[in-house]
């Protein structure tokens, strides 16, 4: 059966413009906060196959998204390879040894031992390739080595993403020993959820806007468009969606073998069509607080659809939606963007 | 006698390109912090005129800059508009009754009253007049109306800024009344500066990036120009400049009459240069972080003195200082900056 999702990813026609939501299986809908209840916490809730696989369905049932995206968290990859990880509630996650030097990094596990530490994410997704509606696309996922690298090397989230950078400036070949590092876990890692039954991967690179635009392909894209045209390579039937988030200064720098340019709600849709959308088919981009209003949501689904007019486009969210926008709302986004972009 | 940094503003020929950075009176100098002992808190120092006065002039004396940056912080304005205002050390500041509602806002001074109160920065700036060095240019600055009000609005800072977002799409009619009583505040606070005898004052949008780039001049820039063309009618003689940080992807959106666009280490220079370097004297843009390396600084000074070759530009950081940054680095940036750039 074809996937509306994934001939879009494709850039072929399809009859109505596919829609998700980053987050979408996440805390503003009850039934993922009961089932979260149940799991204890939220890594327990990654580690948990049958669990994982519920919440992954739920927006699709409940919200009416046309693809599914694997519920876990990219920080589970630095925990395989060996780091303990706490997610500290009201604090976000907590790595308390990170890395500081080369032993440190030394000591991690990397490859495919690493990667096929990851038995849960795999499990999840073969339980998910079962349960799934068969018309509905299943998103595998994994954070970009540079994202990786910041909460390895910070140990935690951070404004100022100082020690990273002082790194790039000071220790360049270091940080290039972890890239290096992650990226081979990360390849694999990509490539195992190919295998467990991804249809389509994303790699999200949240944190691209905290290096300086010279330098972004050193440190983060190029490591990424390896992963993606390792993909490529060996599955060229998968979709690969590239997630840099808050890059509008050098779009035109974009390159690589993919399939799916992510545009984030910094980055006006017209700008990003303008510089990428002969080479890529673009994902995005309602500013996600507009969920909060769903007048201003309607308004700004019009207003996406009147740049893109049903063309090489993924309707999303511009990041992850927010905890406290009501579920009514969440339907109303996706309602809006199908029944703007219909043929 | 003349300065060379108010000409730069203006952009008149100079012996060099003139040198300043972002939070240049800080944590990083030994002296700063000793000071800063003496006056048992920030907020202290703030509001001990001879004291923000010493650490006003000590980065002209230990590393060098062209001009002085009036030492205060933006938050003086809520907290003398009636918002109790804390630091909480390793927190950041802290109003613990944000504005809420309506009611909320009419409680707080308005206009003249409120700029009237903000003595102990007109005193601070009246101790510069008689010490500071007379080729020495006085910056004055203020919060932007919508940066303050992020403040007010969540108390304190946010990753997600979801309650002021929440107020764009949900009340926009509160959020511009907030915006609309800060405005009338500031651009009596600005004037007031001016009267006490500052030589310049600059406009901070620190949070710009956090509004979608299509509201960003409903919300935020419209208020800033009416803040800075109310300064250029009445103080013509006196350089207005404005830093909206993080908004590369919409330069040629950027309108009105003020001197010197201040660019961040996130828009590449090129770019600004580009698009806007016609109308405004450019100020900008090292990437802060790069003052952990002597060699990566003097690489990036170059860098950008090749894009602007001594002409219309001021030399500054993207962003402020960090205190971890050795002295020696920060005088070697300034001495660097004014070597690159000697006629």
């Amino acid at each position: 059966m074809s996937k509306i999702f994934v001939d879009a990813c494709f850039g072929k026609d399809t009859p109505y413009t596919p829609v998700w939501m980053m987050r979408q299986a996440g805390r503003y809908l009850p039934e993922y906060m009961a089932v979260r209840k149940e799991a204890g916490n939220f890594l327990n809730l990654c580690h948990n196959p049958e669990k994982a696989c519920e919440v992954t369905i739920q927006p699709i049932d409940i919200v009416g998204v046309d693809a599914a995206i694997l519920f876990s968290d990219i920080l589970v990859i630095p925990n395989e390879m060996g780091m303990e990880l706490k997610f500290v509630t009201g604090e976000g996650p907590l790595f308390p040894s990170p890395i500081k030097d080369e032993a440190d990094l030394d000591a991690l596990i990397g490859g495919a031992k690493a990667a096929d530490k990851l038995t849960y994410v795999y499990d999840t997704i073969k339980l998910l390739k079962e349960q799934l509606p068969k018309d509905k696309a299943l998103i595998g996922f994994t954070g970009a080595p540079w994202t990786l690298a910041t909460y390895m090397i910070e140990g935690e989230g951070t404004k100022t993403y100082n020690i990273c950078k002082k790194m790039i400036y000071s220790n360049p070949d270091l940080l290039h020993k972890i890239l290096r590092k992650v990226t081979d876990v990360v390849k694999l890692y990509m490539e195992n959820q190919i295998k467990a039954g991804a249809d389509v991967v994303q790699i999200f690179d949240s944190w691209a806007a905290a290096i300086e635009p010279g330098l972004y392909d050193e440190f983060s894209w190029k490591y990424m468009v390896e992963i993606a045209e390792y993909i490529k390579e060996k599955y060229p039937h998968i979709p690969v969606i590239m997630f840099p988030k808050g890059i509008p200064a050098f779009l035109d720098k974009v390159y690589g073998n993919f399939d799916v340019f992510g545009v984030d709600w910094g980055t006006p849709m017209a700008l990003a069509k303008e510089k990428l959308g002969d080479k890529y088919v673009l994902q995005g981009n309602m500013e996600p607080c507009r969920l909060y209003s769903k007048e201003e949501t309607t308004k700004c689904v019009e207003a996406i659809q009147e740049v893109m007019g049903s063309k090489r486009h993924i309707f999303n969210l511009g990041h992850g939606i927010l905890p406290d926008v009501p579920v009514e709302h969440a339907k109303h986004f996706v309602s809006e963007c199908q029944r703007v972009s219909k043929n």
